[in-house]
């Protein structure tokens, strides 16, 4: 039987909608923070054993229906050689950020994809012990980029909006290096053996509706259309997808994951049901008390009650604060347990 | 003659748009940057003749068609008690911030207005050497109730959020006590003398759909009906508003303010034209060489030629490191001398 997953990605699922939730293996987990007190972040991530055990852990905890990859859409950066290492608070840190075009122009055309081999051992080391899809992924170019060239997480992107602006040309070109990177990048994992791709714009929302168009659509368009003969399905998700999704849904990937701004009624009414639906639920509701959290898990339902192509999921990642009893009310309300 | 800028408020305006900039009068100006490195911030909030001289020093700069009273959306929380200062690199820091239901319930119910007497007299000082309408406006009660629930600015308005969950009642009596002074405070304008009222919430991107209908767009509502009968056009300025026009739209302000995301030829299909909009050029533009900048502006202005509702303007405030040259270069573009 295939998975339900697999089903509401193809539009067809019949049942209670699949569940899965971004940063699902993260810090609100305390088999996660248990971990992490004896290793780094990138310990964890350059591991193979560590990425099946870490990719695992969230399935021990709730009754999910995919599993995402645990990794990190920065690590493509230490193979093409800008280093990487991650601070407390701070985040990620790009060590070599670029700062000129010719930076840009000594950036590799093909990067060495062996030097992300512990990721394909990762998977083939976590598939054998998954029982339902396994969902890679790798950033968009224009969120990649962005952190090339602020060296770090930034609140709106002034430097990178600025080179976007002042030198298209440059911009392109390096987002057409990121963009074939990815596709390297990804076409590993999936001879690795992951079920379907999700690529992520977390910071596409600081973008006007004409630069998102330009700078960060299309070049998810190019991703998706390289990887098409493989019949892997794409999953596209923008911070701002409530904006652009019927942008989105021109690019024909298999499905939309929406941030929470919009009413995905209103979505749906945008995107035609061949793409799938999937995201909307605000993840500050995992702060509510239990019976808020049960309201609106069961509103999102009922909006979407009989479409075969709506996959529940939060508008962004788990916050690491919240509680792992939450996230369990959000699962057993959607199974049909409370 | 009556102003264009008021012509295009109601939608009749057969010339180029109107523009004026939210923080025309700014950081980004060098006669505001000379008053700065004497006085504080506040100290120029606080002095009516300041008020008056720094909402004109933009209009020496530009020939712009409105100008925005100098003011800060938060004086209304010193006028209740709450404390207010400013501190480089953090902004505003709310000195004695909201911790309890406690602390709610014993807000005033009705604020003493006397204790901003010193903006209506910046407002009297100001008009009569005044060419062009002037625009008053607050802060929208969710925005307020963020700041003296968070005490400063905040990313992603955690405890905000978490209290919006958590208790929805007490929250609710947060924004009703914020709606009611701020609807005295806006009077206070109107008979002092403004043209037009702006409301800002300027952290409701932040919100779900339901969460912006009920927490935001329900006390901007009440503020704009309680102003009904003065005739006063009214503008509602989102953050979000890309995703929530059509949602403002039924609380029928005079005008609706875009941020950046959107393409306004979008919204115009879902927004009636009897509603003016504003905005939606990408602030970040300003960052780019001239020729760029003419192009976005044109572009804007092609969109919205012979939609005698349209004001330009930002979709944001002007950032603070922009030159004024850009500032220049858009005006003239929209005047037509480029």
């Amino acid at each position: 039987m295939q998975a339900k997953f697999i089903n509401a990605l193809q539009g067809c699922n019949l049942q209670a909608p699949p569940v899965w939730f971004m940063r699902q293996a993260g810090r609100h987990l305390a088999s996660y923070r248990a971990l992490r007190d004896k290793y780094s972040f990138l310990e964890l991530c350059h591991n193979p054993d560590f990425i099946a055990k870490v990719t695992l852990l969230p399935l021990e905890n709730y009754q999910v229906d995919a599993a995402i990859l645990f990794s990190d859409i920065l690590v493509i950066l230490e193979a093409v050689g800008l280093g990487l290492h991650f601070e407390e608070k701070l985040g990620p840190i790009i060590d070599r950020p670029i700062a000129s075009v010719k930076d840009i122009n000594e950036l590799p055309t093909h990067i060495d994809i062996s030097k992300l081999q512990y990721v394909a051992e990762g998977i083939k080391a976590l598939k054998p012990r998954l029982k339902v899809p396994l969902i890679g992924f790798c950033g968009a170019p224009f969120t990649v980029a962005s952190y090339m060239i602020e060296g770090k997480s930034s609140r709106d992107l002034k430097k990178t909006k600025r080179w976007m602006l002042e030198d298209a040309q440059s911009f392109h070109l390096l987002l057409k290096k990121i963009a074939d990177w990815s596709i390297s990048y990804l076409k590993m994992q999936i001879v690795a053996g992951v079920d379907a791709i999700q690529i992520f714009d977390s910071w596409a929302n600081t973008l006007a509706y004409n630069q998102f168009c330009e700078f960060s659509c299309d070049y998810i368009a190019y991703i998706i259309e390289a990887l098409r003969s493989t019949d892997i399905p794409t999953i596209a998700f923008c911070r701002g997808s409530s904006v652009f999704a019927s942008q989105l849904a021109t690019i024909k990937p298999t499905c939309i994951s929406l941030d929470w701004n919009c009413n995905i009624t209103d979505i749906r009414k945008q995107v035609p049901r061949s793409i799938a639906l999937q995201g909307n639920l605000d993840p500050s509701i995992l702060y509510a008390p239990q019976a808020v959290i049960k309201k609106e898990v069961k509103d999102l339902l009922n909006k979407m009650a009989g479409d075969g192509g709506f996959i529940f999921n939060l508008g962004h990642g788990i916050p690491p604060d919240v509680s792992e009893e939450a996230v369990k009310t959000v699962v057993e309300c959607i199974k049909g347990g409370s």
